[in-house]
């Protein structure tokens, strides 16, 4: 966490210093870059992000009155809690949230099958898959911690609630062009106000880009005419979120439970030490039936509850929230306004995300993650285009990225569902689709790495290379999340997280692990790189960082050496590994790591990078690896980037 | 972090439901049981602990207009962290300091005594000595966190600023006292408004317990007639946090510097990356003359810090505060307000804690540490003895403990000072008091303990067993903190750390360590303990939890087993440990743990416990061990707490 770094300056060093432009005010402004409609995860991922460059004017929309108070969603997945660290609140997270550690399987005792018994375990998430374990916390409280990261950030930014979209409508006119004006504001949407004092008044605000998170039924989504698509399980289950007393004895583990003949449970222990989610498995849907038709009662998904856990008892004290919907996977064949026919001559202004583009399940605790990371994903792109770093043809590997990523999960949450809802295998309502409790099992423990949110991988595009030198560092695949690993910072000989430097702000990571050398020498591969980066004309840094900037505005470079902390010394590197910054030109020593050697965890070994060449991994301001490159690749490194990105010098 | 106990609740769970006694009025009230006078580390800890009770009325009074924006100490030892891990921002902390790693020790240069050069570095804090770093953050912010503490209590306790303190009296009827009536407030004070709109004004508030927290002018020592006694070693030192830009490569770790001629300097790198803190050597100063008389310069510590960095530079862009002091350990001899001679017939009703009854050198790091513990000390006494559930005979224990600590603190500290003052061997000013710096770098590492605060040790007392069964768990020094270690929770398999089931909320806990039986067998010692706990009438936990009160109210009883996580299920125990509680009786399921076998600290082995016999560790309220006993000591544990603790079926 740095700062002071243009000054001293006194209090809580997240409240950033406010811009000019403050956009927390009451009506909406009649232009902004970028308009957000919904607060939910998605839409406050994007807001967030956005909040934190003073140079873009965003907004952001609900049509609720106020906060979200108690949401339903509650899974936090280890790949979600890495990129809450890269907001900053991953530790808030990890105080208050219940963590899921192991997963625990109940099936019916083949002595007396009117029993259930424990029957297997597995650790929740297999070791080193993430250093963040994977959480359980309401929903309404994730929005907080967004809420106070855009408060807190220079532009201020708060929602406006009580707003209904009405329409939103793209110019004709600039339906076909490529670059915008500095002054094109080519979407307009029409919002009405719904609370009581403003209560049918309109608004019209004209947006560079418009991102539609308003959920299932997103009105932005209908604007551009695209479909949620999908079929439905015909299953119906019953949610509800309980304080009870029983003797159970995991009922603060998350457990599968299928009993013989009364259906299955999933246990989801939630925050605080004695609130528990429960979902039930309600009887099959006939065709075309919906559940609401049913007049399911809390009370009976309670006795279904206590059926399944016989013989243990389950006395249900307060229900805080319960619901019963229907398994369904629906999606949209492209998350936003430009025809597939039309990609090579239009640039999208108009995107979705979200549930307004894809739905899921709730049970493999996918739907609120697969949410934020689709925004996650969006935000620095749009970012860079709206700052003038990219060209807009990077907007284009938002759907292509994410559309892909959410039909894999799909497809992954049909089978998950379908395995869940059968019958064990034995039961007396086996129809022929009954699976075997340790299939399932079998299945649960494959898929870890799928449902902890780690194994989504893009396919190579304008900001993905081909594994060329993936050979490299075989643990940084490309295409995956960037897998942090422990080093010491060579300044301080602190003990952290490689993958803790990647913040939400935009940025493009070069990470360059040095080889065989002494890293410090001349003619090192590093310095060498070094010496490309701050002075060839080819350099990315040169070419991209805007004029009088900080050397690591856009491109943040930081070197890893295999020595321990003590054998090196900060000053035999180039200044350009602690160079200088802000107003007073002060040096940034956060730039040099060494291997743990102290903690066994030496991130040479356990990511298997080349120890005799080194290499230079290129990470994206969403924590995935963009590139793996030899660390003498200079041109090809100039290249991957002369792709996408503006130089700063013709502009 | 347990909450929804009492039903589901939603919003931010620290934030307590207020009670129907608000404490954040403008006015001083006319009685009170608690007043404690100053807002500095002492003074809100010892707030932030009383206002979570709350059937105790407490305030705090300040004499400056508002919250500290920027405080002179910085220094956070690993057991303060421990601390603030009770009152839960530890994290807080963890992510905003500056951790402090390393110490590297710089001396002259042996072929160009002009020079400096590195010739050691040790680990700042030895492995496994706490589970939490040496950290470095403004003062400031540490008074904001427990501010936060205060706010958010059921009592949302805020201090009234611009309050100077007039007198103390204590009435001399009550003088001779011993308990007190439920309307008595001896302590009469008076204060006068010092803001604008109110100034002059006077208030006199009757409390029944005083807190002088008013630093090394303590007007509340004055009242008790009582001195800070010791002597001044007549050395100056300058004080600088500075913005810098250096080429001297150690900048951000703790650097002791001797330079052969030009003094001496430590670097204390600060929060943020960039600020950095240099305390200077400056001349001896002239017996009797005073460091004020010298008219010292900022500009004259920067230049005295350029010459000692020599051959490095320093250009100094910012020095955000500044100041010279001289060496001076001073210390009372009693912090309360019962003479000596009285002690057998008296209880104290005032007390002073901090500055205002012993005062350091800076350079330790000690003085806003061991401040902080005066007052987390005392602040479980009055709690105890003001809810009815100890005899004010306990109140004598402060500074029968802390005042011990003062003295070993003050003894180190001149012994440290002078060593870091004194001139290398083979200086120029070499006057038959250099110290070699091997010498003092030794001397360091020794004294680690010390300086992190760990090694503090109370001696037998009422609530401090003599240490009969140490032999039961070595690494539990009686008198000691609570050293934590790792376990795993068997309902969750959570991997966590033990001492950290220890926070600010005035209970006593019962660690259970089971023995080579198997736990869970209806004979075993622990099954035993807890029948006894629960059922005879010599159980402490009877005796004194009030009727109707949850049974950990008081005591918190927690086993600790050696068997994995996987080896046990939780209802196999006892129903005392799954104790049910709160409005619904919901059970706690946070009460057992497990050795963690995989992570490869088995607390049994790290600690020294018996395997085979298994012990008790009972721990107090300030995560203190009081006594290691068999846990087949029935009676001693009874005797133990009979001692001090009140009967509650009697009141």
């Amino acid at each position: 966490m740095q700062f002071h770094r243009d000054g001293f300056r006194t209090g809580d060093p997240t409240l950033h210093a406010p811009t000019g432009r403050p956009a927390n005010t009451d009506g909406l402004p009649e232009e902004v870059d970028v308009l957000i409609v919904g607060c939910g995860p998605a839409g406050l991922t994007l807001a967030a992000q956005l909040s934190a460059f003073s140079d873009i004017s965003t907004r952001i929309v609900e049509q609720k009155d106020g906060p979200l108070e108690l949401g339903q969603a509650d899974g936090i997945a280890c790949r979600t809690m890495e990129m809450f660290n890269a907001f900053g609140f991953a530790e808030k997270v990890l105080k208050e949230a219940c963590w899921i550690n192991e997963t625990v399987f109940w099936k019916p005792d083949e002595e007396n099958r009117q029993h259930i018994v424990r029957h297997g375990r597995v650790q929740d998430t297999e070791d080193d898959l993430s250093e963040f374990p994977h959480t359980v916390l309401n929903q309404a409280r994730i929005h907080d911690f967004y809420l106070e990261v855009m408060r807190n950030s220079p532009t201020r930014l708060e929602p406006n609630y009580a707003r209904r979209v009405l329409d939103v409508e793209i110019d004709p006119t600039r339906a076909d062009a490529t670059l915008l004006e500095a002054d094109e504001y080519p979407v307009a949407v029409t919002l009405e106000r719904t609370d009581k004092v403003h209560a049918g008044e309109v608004e019209t605000v004209r947006a560079r880009y418009v991102v539609g998170c308003d959920g299932a039924r997103s009105a932005v989504r209908k604007s551009l005419g695209r479909l949620l698509e999908g079929d439905s399980a015909n299953q119906a289950w019953g949610v509800m979120d309980v304080l009870a007393v029983t003797d159970f004895p995991d009922i603060r583990m998350k457990t599968a439970i299928h009993s013989a003949h009364e259906g299955n449970i999933l246990v989801i222990p939630r925050e605080g030490g004695y609130l528990v989610r429960l979902y039930i498995e309600l009887d099959k849907l006939k065709e075309d039936e919906r559940v609401a038709s049913r007049n399911i009662t809390a009370a009976q998904l309670v006795a279904a509850a206590q059926r399944i856990l016989h013989p243990y008892t389950l006395d249900v004290k307060e229900i805080a929230w319960w619901s019963v919907y229907e398994i369904g996977q629906r999606l949209c064949d492209k998350f936003d306004d430009v025809p597939t026919s039309k990609m090579g001559s239009r640039f999208p202004h108009v995107f979705i995300a979200g549930d307004a583009c894809h739905t899921h399940s709730p049970k493999a605790g996918q739907g609120m993650n697969v949410s934020m990371r689709d925004t996650f994903n969006l935000g620095w792109k749009l970012a860079a285009v709206l700052r003038g770093q990219a060209a807009p043809t990077l907007l284009h590997t938002y759907t292509a990225e994410r559309q892909t990523v959410a039909k894999e999960l799909i497809d992954f949450d049909r089978k998950f569902a379908k395995m869940f809802s059968a019958p064990p295998k034995g039961s007396s309502v086996d129809q022929g689709g009954s699976v075997d409790p340790k299939e399932f099992q079998q299945y649960f423990i494959q898929q870890g790495r799928f449902t902890a949110g780690t194994a989504i991988q893009y396919y190579p595009s304008l900001i993905c290379a081909e594994p060329t030198h993936q050979a490299l560092a075989k643990g940084f695949e490309i295409g995956t999340r960037f897998h942090s690993a422990p080093v010491v910072r060579l300044a301080d000989a602190k003990p952290m997280h490689l993958g803790h430097v990647i913040e939400a702000d935009g940025r493009w990571r070069l990470l360059a692990f040095a080889g065989a050398e002494t890293p410090t020498a001349h003619d090192s591969s590093l310095s060498q790189l070094c010496e490309f980066l701050a002075k060839s004309p080819g350099s990315p840094i040169r070419r991209y960082t805007p004029t009088g900037a900080d050397i690591d505005t856009v491109f943040d470079l930081r070197a890893v050496c295999q020595q321990g902390f003590r054998d090196l010394s900060l000053d035999n590197f180039p200044s350009f590994l602690w160079p200088r910054k802000g107003r007073y030109g002060l040096r940034d020593y956060e730039k040099v790591f060494c291997a743990d050697l102290k903690g066994g965890q030496d991130i040479f070994d356990i990511r298997g990078i080349d120890r005799e060449q080194g290499c230079l991994v290129v990470v994206r301001p969403d924590q995935h690896v963009a590139q793996v490159l030899p660390l003498e690749a200079h041109d090809e490194l100039a290249a991957f980037f002369a792709n996408f990105m503006l130089d700063q010098s013709t502009r």
